[in-house]
């Protein structure tokens, strides 16, 4: 079974399933967001090419995002580590320093956790988020006449992975675009205050997501939640101008399939939203909402041609079709 | 390192510790407590010795038993699966039914969770309680003059275990004490409704822990955040009849060091633990709270003996001084 069809599977498990379907749960009574993710040795990353610092800050960072989807505010964190044996106390000090970097920056506080052995290092952190008084972004709340947003670049985390895994593939590339790359990768910005400032200065409940598993994929589940379709300009949508140079000609499937970019991708009111593009120097129109479909519908629209994104393309990082 | 030293490690890591070390974080401004566990393959359960059923029964009592311990409501569950590759569908769908069983009859809602890939099962579940008016249970509210209670017997997840692992040595035991057992270990029942009780119907509130890690780590636990001495008299402790028949002579440390049994142990008002063991079957008194002691003091008092508990025997999972 592959990850969507086993979530599927899963959510048809449970009973009331209403809670789930969104990057965090809204417990409405509680004004809280609540979201879990677990990171697995050598399947989310390897000893290798990260530091325990940043596996730290990351294991925060990616969690932080899922909070900052919704427009709310972190507040507390729950670790649990399982740890071979063999990993010395110098580890455990790195990585709790990591992660309290992004905690002192946030003001969360981490209030309990579990520690138990294992063959291999698994981080999980479930994050509280406080909504204090607005509805949190969903996925199902993008409209026909909304424009698309992302509030970062995307295809770097991509970019910063390829390096990674091949170092030596890229000798000829400048030092500091490689460590720009591999930043982008190891330690994701979480979009905390932009998220934020959506949620709180838009007319109604924006739609909006991570880009966690790529752009492609958060559009493609806002345009089926929602019902809306959703066209995108390929030239609107924002990477590093060094992206070329590690991945030539790949800019596109990077930054809409790589995943680990951690910008947001949001659907607002039109006029909200080139009023946020307007003074916010980080957020970038590239799409709009053009009406009702069903089951989802997401047009790339290039000078040479027009993808429609589709579920294997998502499970596959890649492009398959076009028409 | 070994768990206790890490955890020490770990708390000296979190610039703001307070909420760290009882059962569960308890966050007053919400009314909520909430708690996590993971069980990994191979470390805390064995295919070959439990069914997907009972492993998504026990995943989601050993969580229960933590907001028993607060004498809170459970109220919604989030659910991290690492799955091997080769499981298959059927795995998910037994799980899920074993955590349903419980999910049903305590009205919890599985409000998310995560699924990644791993070499092993790893199962987290994070939980919420409400607490609903009451202040929670917490190690450090025993005081001089409290009787010592339990909420039900101790010993026989241990002797469960022992069965489990080594079934031919038990071959002339009969087949329902066989069972009787192994359900302890595999299916433990987390005392929701007597923790409850417990903290509605104190005067003031209640120190109490599960007993996960045995009875003897919750009673030194309490003594230490307390600051009070402990003395139990080991024939009132309670055990199954049958105990003798799977561990001969190991039943006292069994139901003090052998853990998993997720009984409730707490210390109450005198006058309030005798009316408690009067009316509820399942509570037994134990022992009493005798008085000041910075650093913990648990005696187990037995016609041949007195055991002073150290964390040295909480570690081994067994006795090794004697008075």
């Amino acid at each position: 079974m592959n990850e969507l069809s086993l979530i599927k599977k899963i959510t048809s498990l449970i009973p009331d399933a209403s809670y789930i379907g969104d990057d965090t749960a809204y417990l409405k009574e509680s004004e809280m967001v609540v979201t879990t993710d677990t990171l697995v040795e050598d399947v989310h990353f390897r000893l290798k090419t990260t530091t325990p610092h940043n596996l730290g800050y990351k294991a925060m960072a990616v969690n932080l995002s899922d909070i900052a989807s919704d427009g709310a505010i972190p507040a507390y964190a729950f670790v649990s580590l399982s740890l071979p044996k063999n990993i010395d106390e110098s580890f455990v000090e790195e990585f709790y320093k990591g992660m309290n970097e992004l905690c002192s920056k946030f003001g969360i506080i981490i209030a309990g956790g579990d520690v138990t052995g294992a063959e291999k290092i698994f981080v999980n952190i479930t994050l509280i988020g406080k909504t204090n008084g607005f509805k949190p972004a969903r996925r199902s709340c993008a409209k026909a006449g909304d424009v698309v947003i992302v509030t970062g670049i995307l295809g770097s985390s991509r970019a910063g992975l390829e390096i990674l895994e091949n170092e030596e593939k890229f000798c000829k590339v400048e030092k500091n675009v490689l460590e720009k790359f591999k930043n982008a990768h190891l330690r994701p910005f979480p979009y905390i205050d932009l998220g934020r400032k959506i949620v709180e200065q838009s007319k109604r409940t924006p739609a909006m997501m991570d880009t966690s598993d790529g752009l492609g994929d958060a559009l493609f589940k806002i345009s089926q939640s929602s019902n809306v379709a959703i066209e995108v300009m390929a030239d609107k949508i924002p990477t590093d101008k060094d992206l070329g140079e590690i991945g030539e000609g790949k800019a596109l499937e990077w930054a809409l399939f790589g995943g680990e970019d951690y910008t947001l991708a949001a659907c607002v009111e039109e006029d909200f939203g080139h009023k946020l593009a307007k003074e916010t120097p980080e957020i970038q129109i590239i799409g709009k909402v053009i009406g009702k479909k069903a089951n989802g519908l997401v047009k790339i629209i290039s000078d040479k041609t027009i993808y429609e994104i589709t579920e294997e393309m998502i499970i596959n990082k890649a492009f398959r079709h076009f028409l």
